[in-house]
């Protein structure tokens, strides 16, 4: 883990949602040995109790006040489709100096949503994603580790200040995570290449080959390769569905262009063009095999690709 | 391990191709005890040299006749692209007794390769086709526990003899195989779906990402689901070009169907129509845990899914 200041300038962090993210913020907090307060808010009171129970906060509500009103950095750890409630409590119960952030896998539609829910609350909000998670969720999921190592979004708006900026960049480095400062739609592009479209693509494609007569035996004969590729359409799907309608021009855009390009694929190999298929997948080979490489010392190693 | 005698009614087993397929049948014979010869048939002296170093097999040439002759079963693991010539020594070569198999991922052209070939071996012929491997390759990369649990279909010919037959399903089960029997067109179908299909789709979205102006940065911030989404990506590019040709009627049935379902996605997200992209989903995770369940299980919960 690379070295870290303790010292993150606040007492009292609430976190919003308990999820993979939420709850693996908390844990990841306590590791690195954060001795501030770490509230909770949760959707109900059973919630809550699990939450304490599993010890992954010092206090957890579903109240929004209980929680909100003391915080001086409040992480927004909830599905996106759900974040415009959050903000609308932020902006009537949280102190006017809270450092507010978010984990959200779009950007552009998050900020479009603080913008219309806590307009007031903008110099204080710095959007961020973490560039990690499982196709796990729910409050069990967190741990400590998830971030360490990974990369970090953060894309702040023209309001953002610096100090809020600094708080929440000291954060994810307090989790291991390497920080990233990016545009909000250019972050956006980039992640419907790398995720949104591949979960669209996995979703379909195991949809397409349930609808198939014989679906029974296709996933009864698929393997190990099958098992990997389709990993991420075991992700929540009311989850992916908001992030993708989120991100819908980014992703409609590379959807596109891989329709496009898969259409020349068929093409090819319709015609039996042994030579174009060969120098595609050699192509691809190529640049995975380079994405591979890096992605593994990224992690020091620490991981097969 | 399921029980099964280490008895197999063969004194000589020559392999033809020492890569991940072949040199772990290999492996996997030794580790189960069997303690008839093993022949190992490869491309160049350096190879064989290799072999025998690595302990693969007991003798190892790249001379056909010195392997081939004395053999009693000859697998073949070689690429799909290269198997005419096997089979072209095969007939010049071995025994007119020897039992022959193949491990080929489309089994109608393999089967119509053998027949243009060594038409008066075909009761001998049993096609087969392991359903387990990774994205590796090389004389290294076997290893004696690939099979182990794993599926193997068998796509006897109308020709197949019974007792030829035993002796691969004999070879399989004590590989730790589950074998199973299936029509040779009925083989490729599943096969096209569950194998030639992702792995066109991953090589595809992996050249298609390579193509865009923001490569590095998409390749910079993508992580763990995109890692297992496009690991097939990373296969020898060759080798699936030639199963995608030579299984091209399925491959390209199922790739229209996924270019239709994916077009109709591509509306829906255009439409904004959340219901109906959250009833795609949904289907598609129910449909992949159950698969993930099933393969677990069949597995003996071996593995994480």
């Amino acid at each position: 883990m690379p070295a870290a200041s303790t010292a993150l300038p606040v007492r009292h962090v609430a976190i919003v949602g308990l999820g993979l993210i939420g709850g693996s913020i908390a844990r990841g907090l306590r590791h690195a040995g954060y001795d501030g307060a770490l509230l909770g808010l949760v959707a109900d009171a059973q919630d809550a109790e699990r939450a304490l129970a599993l010890e992954l906060v010092d206090r957890a509500s579903d109240n929004p006040e209980q929680i909100l009103a003391a915080a001086e950095l409040i992480v927004v750890a909830v599905p996106i489709g759900v974040m415009d409630r959050v903000f609308t409590d932020i902006a009537r119960l949280a102190p006017a100096t809270a450092v507010l952030t978010d984990v959200g896998s779009s950007k552009s539609s998050v900020i479009q949503t603080a913008r219309d829910n806590m307009p007031a609350r903008m110099a204080r909000f710095v959007p961020g994603h973490p560039i990690s998670g499982t196709e796990r969720g729910g409050l069990e999921s967190g741990f400590a580790g998830l971030f360490d190592s990974r990369r970090v979004i953060l894309t702040p708006t023209v309001d953002t200040t610096p100090d809020a900026m600094a708080v929440v960049a000291q954060l994810w480095r307090l989790l291991g995570a390497q920080v990233s400062v990016m545009d909000a739609m250019h972050h956006d592009d980039v992640l419907a290449a790398t995720s949104h479209l591949p979960h669209v693509l996995a979703y379909t494609l195991v949809d397409t080959l349930a609808g198939m007569s014989e679906r029974q035996e296709i996933f009864d004969y698929a393997a190990g390769g099958f098992r990997d590729f389709t990993r991420i359409a075991s992700s929540d799907p009311m989850l992916w569905r908001d992030i993708v309608c989120s991100n819908r021009a980014p992703v409609l855009a590379v959807l596109d262009r891989f329709i496009e390009q898969l259409s020349e694929v068929r093409q090819v190999i319709a015609d039996d063009d042994r030579d174009t298929l060969a120098a595609g997948f050699t192509r691809a080979k190529q640049a995975r095999d380079q994405f591979a490489a890096r992605f593994q010392e990224r992690r020091h190693g620490r991981t097969t690709v």
